[in-house]
């Protein structure tokens, strides 16, 4: 394992101007780890912004195949990442080995499927409109068109996925895919991580022949507003709080050029729980349900938050039995004392709430979160109460009865926009419920049909995204190949002499695209 | 011809319940025209964004070829609009009766363009993962993806193309096409024309069975402020000036739920005169150019308001040709009144400016716009003098010399976001200056060679669009066919049983969609 040296990366090179130094604590203890870290400074921050801007018109014109190569080095570089980088994860994150080694996985995986996706080059989107000289009344031109990077983009990761949305995570892979440089903003939670994960960035990027300033990693508290504020950034990946991103979201949009942000924020990720599903197998439902809540400590943006059923013995029995599960529950180390704040803090304004009861879950004290049960009045989603509307980041989730389809149906459109949600039910329950699709398909990113909200498969057709607070914008995506356009913009070339266009558009079709050519799809050569 | 009522649209009736007249002007006489409007009120507006929210589940869900048999249905309607609907059209613009009648056809062609794509089916983005149940360590779940519209869409047409970006034009079309119903705010300038329009496609919606709501019209002044804070509104299409569109941004992203704006804004559409071009056939430049200059009198988003050249005796003989062309321009009567007195105090501010210099044009006076020519020191570009930056919607333009390479690339790097650049040359040219292309790449949204930005064909190919101020996002464009990505959004469906599903994702593909298939892009059933 290399040194953890705690310098910011800066076009190729490590950079400690500044005089602010910080430290990376053990998670679980809170003690700090022997790493320190030096803040960025403004001229850093520039600098950064500025290497990213040096390096795009290079970047961005690399062979698709050339960014794949980048991709799959960086790939080959997470894999080699040892044990001994695990438990540095393990000690700032709480997380256990195993789900690093599993989230190591996932993050090299992510990367090599943006390769695929390169090599594929639909992403390119290329169209050709040949000339018809003779139309009438006015002829037309050739016209061209395909899809570009949009410039450098920065991208803050979140504290519970350290490998997955962090400094190598989907928003990185799906920017550096896409042809921007990245200056990352790296996570305060897990700064030795980032650093050791930089630093494999760094050697993919040398050992493929990338331009320097491809990667930039800035190390700090308060640096992230320089970077969104840089006129050298083009575009914001985000995920992280609802406050955060919101305020990232400001900044952007006051700029003097605005920029566009995807934040990926705030999502209860509402779990529906349907009669005949009840009736059928709910002990199972109690078991699982609880599962999901629980897993990795509720730290997920994609934990159930909320389940919701019709009022009637079999819910309450299910209610009953989820409370003993969460009951019996070992409490779980936090990310860090901050999250574990938060979460305090989110049970007692829940606790506080007139309308709100508290189930079941140990008394929340000491160091490990306790897992929570509570129970909601409808009346509080059908009235959009924001409370319930928020996000409480940790193993508890809020059950609600509704008294009929109406109030379901109420209760439902009451809710803002989510990641998911998901429909827990028997073939019967679809039929019953079927008006229940189309009104959740106007909420959320993704809905799930008897599965749990907390996988989120990486691959071509997932979206986690969804409309606001879940996400700044309702038609991008943070994981899955899709996450790529969020990055790209469209270029026309009219009249193009075939020596300028670019590979993509050329008549021979060197790189094999399928091109819309004229109204259709085409692999052809012109 | 029907009756131009004057009411408000909202859900397929008429609406006049507010006290405030409003009157359309003969552009050219500045005489009040036979016709009244009522201004929408606050509750009008409500009910127009509500009639819209609930027709969108219906509409979304109709099949994509339901949706095209309206946009045909639009189509033919517009092409019904007869001699007597273009004299109105006429009045009110002070456009000529040819342009609107060749307006007229685009704007059908593009109802019609939309319909193709809704019958190819691509806009969907139908994506299928397959489940893998022996994967290892984890087995994949079945995983589709497609996309539906964001909701209700309020649009903003332009003053300059009362039938292309107006009422039925290029926002509305993709807003429906997507599947999204619109509130369309109608233009000042043109209210006769929106409402013939309006009955155009409320006719066109009856006929072919579209739910009720499904296109509204608001007519008055500071209507659009309660259509863009409206909770029930999801995306804002605009094609204005600057001012409007960031201030419609602001409004956007200060909801309660931020929403986004593509807005089209401003752009001087840089053309750039190579050596070898101006040596060869210098006259017909000038001569072309100043045609492209005073086309609708100056009145297009794509009005090539820069020229750019190397410092050459050939230059200097091109600009007194431009000149003495401008200068035997007639006169042209603007769209309106307050677009003459911005033209003119455009033209002052240019004037008063110490680093421009006026070369030709008659002097500006009485109701008609003059031509003009400035010129402009280099310098103004190269440090990015806001007053160069600035579109004066009318016939003028402004000349820059560059004494060499290095400047003329300062000078680019100086311009900010556009929608189009020029480059005029011989093959010669396009082999030394072949550098131009990736810097100009990074400004604009559409790049031609050797014809003229005026011009904005609609088609599969076409980008109209470009970094700010151009427009708000980038990533979108508000003429062709990639105009309908800006209202789509994604969404997963997880494990969901194939009654469920969305026609375009079932294993057996009866819209018969090529669909990206476990990564392989696939015209097949499953």
């Amino acid at each position: 394992m290399p040194e953890i040296l705690g310098h910011n990366f800066i076009a190729g090179q490590r950079s400690a101007a500044g005089t602010q130094r910080l430290q990376s604590l053990d998670a679980t203890t809170g003690e700090a780890l022997p790493y320190t870290f030096v803040q960025a400074t403004e001229a850093e921050v520039d600098r950064a912004a500025k290497a990213a801007a040096a390096a795009f018109a290079e970047f961005r014109q690399l062979a698709p195949t050339r960014r794949a190569e980048f991709l799959d080095a960086i790939a080959a570089e997470l894999d080699e990442l040892d044990e001994a980088f695990v438990a540095i994860v393990c000690r700032e994150t709480a997380l256990p080995a195993a789900r690093i080694q599993g989230e190591r996985g996932r993050t090299s995986g992510q990367m090599r499927l943006f390769a695929q996706v390169l090599r594929r080059g639909d992403f390119l989107g290329a169209r050709i409109d040949l000339a018809l000289p003779e139309r009438q009344p006015l002829p037309r031109v050739d016209l061209r068109q395909m899809r570009i990077g949009v410039g450098p983009v920065a991208v803050f990761g979140a504290s519970n996925f350290p490998l997955a949305f962090s400094t190598a995570g989907g928003d990185t892979a799906a920017a550096l895919a896409a042809g921007c440089p990245v200056v990352f903003k790296a996570h305060s939670g897990h700064m030795a991580t980032a650093d050791l994960v930089g630093c494999a960035i760094q050697r993919a990027a040398e050992r493929t022949g990338m331009p320097k300033g491809v990667f930039n990693m800035v190390f700090g508290g308060g640096v992230g507003e320089w970077l969104v504020k840089h006129p050298a950034i083009q575009a914001v990946g985000f995920t992280g709080s609802l406050k955060g991103g919101d305020a990232l979201c400001r900044m952007a949009a006051e700029r003097p050029q605005p920029i566009p942000v995807f934040a990926e924020m705030s999502s209860i990720n509402p779990v529906i729980i349907l009669p005949g599903a009840l009736a059928k197998r709910g002990e199972a439902i109690a078991r699982e349900l609880a599962g999901s809540v629980c897993l990795g400590a509720g730290q997920f943006c994609t934990n159930p938050g909320l389940v919701i059923g019709l009022q009637s013995p079999q819910y309450s029995q299910l209610l009953g039995e989820l409370g003993q599960h969460l009951d019996q529950q070992a409490g779980q180390t936090l990310l860090n004392a901050g999250g574990l704040r938060s979460y305090v803090g989110g049970l007692e304004h829940l606790k506080a709430h007139a309308g709100i009861e508290h189930l079941a879950g140990q008394a929340q004290e000491g160091s490990q979160a306790r897992a929570q049960l509570f129970k909601a009045d409808a009346r509080l989603l059908v009235e959009s109460d924001p409370l319930l509307q928020e996000e409480v980041f940790g193993p508890t989730t809020v059950a609600v009865e509704v008294k009929d389809n109406e109030q379901l149906r109420a209760a439902l459109l009451g809710l803002r926009g989510q990641l998911t949600a998901t429909l827990i039910g028997e073939a019967e329950d679809f039929e019953a419920f079927a008006w229940l699709v189309p009104l959740l398909e106007e909420k959320v990113g993704r809905i799930l049909i008897n599965g749990y909200p907390t996988g989120v498969e990486v691959c071509d057709a997932m979206v986690h995204g969804g409309p606001y607070p879940a996400t700044s914008d309702a038609r991008g995506t943070s994981v899955g190949t899709l996450a790529i356009d969020r990055f790209l913009r469209p270029v026309c070339y009219q009249n193009y002499p075939q020596s300028l266009l670019p590979e993509a558009l050329r008549d021979g079709n060197p790189l094999g695209l399928r091109r819309l050519v004229n109204g259709q799809w085409s692999d052809a050569a012109i």
